[in-house]
């Protein structure tokens, strides 16, 4: 498994990021939804090196020219809801692309520990194709393993690219732990130290989901 | 229950259906995608001046102004997949709006009759909002009605504007039928007579979830 | 001429122009320029309303189907820079329309008097077409003046509407006085009643060119 | 002087202008459109890692976290009229940038050789600013000569990002014979060899202002 951590290379990434962890700024949640989805185009930008290209002749109004088109088929699958925003953004760059999504929750214990939940998935057969699979947070990493197992009884896709905004230490372990062994590439752009006891990352920046769509009851 | 047919006024909405119908041009989903989102604001934008609204007093660089600004708290609905564009069409006219997501599928038997199944809410409180639930087809309306009854368990809104850009008779006919005495409002843009025996809107455009995201298996 | 004061009917425009006229908010220049594209697909809707419409066949995927589609050109014209986002969201609207770019600035004396001048001007051929004019702040009329005669040249528009968010009485005044006659609509969304002696609305909302685009020397 | 050819490196940005020089598909102006802002996305994003950062400690609702912000003052520059979708997605990126706008046009002589004009210029003051000027096309190189040369006036940038898609061998060696010398990058995605008595490139795409916006008379 590939790890890549995009804040590391200097870049607007961290500007977005900053915006979506300030307590003041991220109270516009136009904004924290559009550096979400801003953020959706430097991942697929970046993942979009990763991919296969064959040339093609095009015709253009003044002749003709070989240029180099994707040739790999890409699905986005997304973790709702935290996870539409990013997906936006991704699809603004993959605008071809199929596309999967699915919700996972988590029920919770009287001691805060809690198991993780499938409620819904839709998903394209995924045999050779190329999965990128976005959720903004990557607290446990106990959701990202249940929508990412739960993706592959639609297939084997060639190449899973994991794209998450924040990650914490323990997640990066989990999923490194459980998918080490898989064609997987875990992309982050920023990683926190510290989860709390409820699974939040800390510090983080608060509930990806409410700050994007408003609490839920 | 009041009934729009925001087609019958000339405008261009039915120019975005057109298109929509049209199958060469739907065949472009990233277009698809975005007449959809179109019609969103078309009718978030027509939606608006049912709201209520108050004068605040705003502080300009120049001097103070009175202005009339919504004083009503508005929730957009959404039945995943094909009401995600039209949800981001909403939410760009209603920005600060909460958001809820809402999963409803067909069972089909074999004699191609079908029940509808519930997969996944997230919802605010409803109590005295108002929401606005959208889902790009209403075909026999099953789905709808569905939809609608599992988000009044989060609360009794003032009032619900429920939208959809292609209706069939039947549906409509069942929209009024079970929600005739609630107060609710029917947006539609275009309304076709027929549905297929697998409950297909005739001519309508096809499968609005499909032409927006892809095949699912 | 007629005029159309889209502030009067209820609705969410006047929230938007709050957010434009609000000292803090407006300091936002991403929302200010998004405020002003919203508004364009406002304007934009309601004057889509005003246009011809022909029945086609369109060929759906399930049959065929009678429907209304746009059967005048339109052409967008965008005084700069202070147009550009009214423009964009004019542009989300009407997809297919050509347009126009116009400058036009004010040279001012040492009275504060100051007279129009042109600078850059390209326009596709306007015989017959239905010329859509933007401009977010009619002050004194003058520069709005200058840059319809300036499109003349390029020929003779069925209808030309003229689209400004904030309109002053004495710009409102002028336009009557010289342009009354003309097939023309003029649109705004808040009439302002003051002028300064430097031509700016009160209280208005400030530059709209500098709060979308920033200060120029 | 750097050269940055953005095409080199497999991705994305082929697939965009491979859609921009296609006959068939450029004729959706939309569309068109839509792949000049993915594009400013683009070049904006690989710029950012070129800029300075500065850690500030943002106070997130969970706590403290020191993050990088953007330190230097970014101002893009425009070339009207075919610049302004660039521009937009360059914006999306930066969207606190300053923003400068200016139009060169060619006045053609009887032998198909021409001079470039400016017509309109705005822009902030430059001193110790980053600039970035935008233009689709780089054909002989002379129109984003005068446009750079003009806005010097309005001080003296650190540094000038110029980005174009399509790029012709001629135009890029102007360039670098003309400001070869000074504090500037060159980036574009795609390097054509010919360029038309006409001055157009070969096979290029076509006139970009008009496949953006439509013809002009």
């Amino acid at each position: 498994m590939n790890i890549i951590d995009l804040g590391k290379q200097n870049g607007i990434v961290n500007q977005y990021i900053a915006e979506m962890r300030h307590a003041e700024i991220q109270k516009d949640s136009w904004r924290f939804r559009k550096n979400l989805e801003r953020l959706g185009w430097c991942f697929g930008y970046e993942i979009s090196k990763k991919l296969q290209y064959e040339d093609f002749v095009v015709e253009t109004p003044l002749g003709e020219k070989e240029v180099p088109m994707l040739s790999e088929q890409v699905v986005l699958g997304t973790v709702l809801r935290a996870g539409l925003p990013l997906h936006q953004g991704l699809l603004d760059i993959f605008d071809h692309a199929g596309n999967a999504f699915i919700s996972a929750y988590r029920k919770y214990h009287k001691d805060y520990s809690f198991e993780i939940f499938n409620g819904y998935v839709t998903c394209p057969p995924l045999d050779d194709k190329v999965l990128i699979l976005a959720d903004p947070m990557l607290a446990t990493g106990a959701s990202m393993e249940v929508a990412y197992n739960s993706l592959l009884e639609y297939g084997k896709p060639k190449h899973t690219h994991i794209v998450v905004v924040v990650a914490s230490t323990e997640g990066v372990e989990l999923i490194q732990k459980k998918l080490g062994k898989m064609p997987v590439t875990l992309w982050y752009a920023a990683m926190d130290e510290e989860l709390s006891a409820k699974g939040y990352i800390i510090p983080g920046l608060g509930d990806a989901g409410d700050l994007a769509f408003g609490e839920k009851q």
